[in-house]
């Protein structure tokens, strides 16, 4: 199932997309007893889900796709959301080959980066990209596996760690290159309003049985920059799962975009960096297309 | 006026503590059309303020301190909590000497260096600091000033930056110096769970015009460790916001740790890392005491 986050005539609901009929099934018509957002939806668990699935096949509430307008599935998470460095090996190996210091030790992590990205940075598909805010001129994507945590919980084992899985969405970890390297920590170069697009789906869980086959696409202009088998992180999902809950309450809603693959702006040289006009498109099957002009 | 969040027999309310008196004026009774949490009391700005200095005056809804449990004044923020790293002099310094290798890069910094802590590592005051789930057994304090951000907005000034200013807590900073050298990027050997002490009230900003003023002193089991003037900062509060803001919308609520001075565990050779029994207390008049054993 595909559950999104949508408006229509100004007012935000939950829906789930039926991408074959191109068809938004409106759950404030089809499932009035659902929750109205999908923090709270995501909390209710499995309950829920069983509901939006009746609300598919009921008929009720169905909105042509072009008449709604998406916005991020999560449009304001309930904390930052986690991020992971350095996660694929060939990005890194062009982050060592850059100019930038974006972190002073260049080999191969042995264990996960993490960092994050404020909450008011998320914005959905389609919003532009602001790189215009970077004083720096040095706004790039990162093309990102999302994963949507379902029960939380601390100290989750590698073993269960898919069973705290909810579903996956796309996200561009925008970055400011040169905030980035000069802020020493990543998160202020990470967290430029708008710099976290979202989207356009959590794809739930059941419909990636086998997440390593994911495959993450990124494309500037239609010229592919990305392309990489999310089987090919250092640390999989279980570990990153295991690693943050070791010591960390992980809890239902929570976001771990899993890192990013090479093909980065900064790893052209001169380096490609965003720039007005410029169209990001992130593509991971079975979630859809995440795209977003740059302003 | 300090303001706390509390709890008694089982319920969570908002108060004014008193601390000539020693009393807390419960505005659940006092005030009783006021937000019963603080990031909505904060969001409704001078006129909650105005309603509880009434309430204050009234008499009523006041209750003995030692019949009441203060919680941390936001027991659940917004967001992650938005920290500085290594803005006093002598802490850079004391982090050079030191074996870890904390950061690359030794030197005063250029720039404000941000983190951020996860939301669910925060405890309120007297609860016990669970060192113990650091398995690396490095836990540390940090005592530090932090700020609470009122009116909030992108782009502000220096000059504008303490019209921002809600008001003033304590934060302990705990950190496990293996995990936050090992992980590269902070944000992990931050977040443990209650590894953000934060209390025991917001002292609102006209409690203390000249915040430059301000001491902060850390005691561990009575002995001192830090003693330091909040004027020796390396980077302003006003440099903080303006810093921030520049990219990134501050919010109503925002709390933003200053950083910590020398004196903290790691600086000490060997290192004196929090063990169980421990007491760390950390004054800021006219803020208070926060008071926390180690588990």
């Amino acid at each position: 199932m595909h559950l999104v986050t949508f408006t229509e005539d100004g007012k935000t609901r939950l829906g789930v997309l039926d991408r074959a009929r191109g068809e938004v099934i409106d759950l404030a018509r089809a499932g009035p007893g659902l929750p109205t957002d999908m923090l709270a939806f995501i909390a209710r668990g499995e309950s829920a889900l069983a509901e939006a699935r009746a609300a598919m096949t009921s008929g009720a509430g169905r909105l042509p796709l072009a008449k709604v307008h998406l916005v991020a599935p999560i449009p304001r998470p309930g904390r930052n959301i986690f991020c992971v460095g350095k996660n694929y090996r060939d990005h890194v190996q062009e982050l060592r080959k850059s100019a930038a210091t974006i972190a002073a030790r260049d080999a191969i992590p042995e264990v996960p980066i993490f960092f994050t990205k404020a909450t008011s940075s998320v914005i959905g598909p389609n919003r532009p990209i602001p790189a215009g805010l970077d004083p720096t001129h040095s706004a790039d994507y990162e093309g990102e596996l999302a994963v949507v945590i379902g029960p939380g919980g601390r100290a989750i084992t590698r073993q269960d760690a898919m069973r705290h899985v909810y579903g996956y969405t796309i996200i561009n970890d925008v970055t400011s290159r040169v905030l980035q390297g000069r802020h020493q920590q990543w998160f202020l170069g990470k967290s430029l309003d708008g710099f976290c697009p979202m989207g356009p789906a959590i794809a739930t869980a059941d419909e990636a049985p086998n997440v390593g086959a994911l495959r993450v696409l990124t494309r500037v202009n239609g010229e592919q920059r990305q392309d990489a088998l999310v089987s090919s992180l250092i640390f999989d999902i279980p570990t990153l799962i295991e690693t943050l809950s070791r010591t960390l309450t992980l809890e239902p809603g929570d976001i771990i975009a899993t890192g990013t693959p090479a093909g980065v702006g900064l790893g052209f040289q001169p380096p490609k960096y965003l720039k007005p006009g410029d169209l990001v498109a992130i593509t991971i099957e079975p979630i859809g297309t995440l795209e977003n002009p740059v302003d």
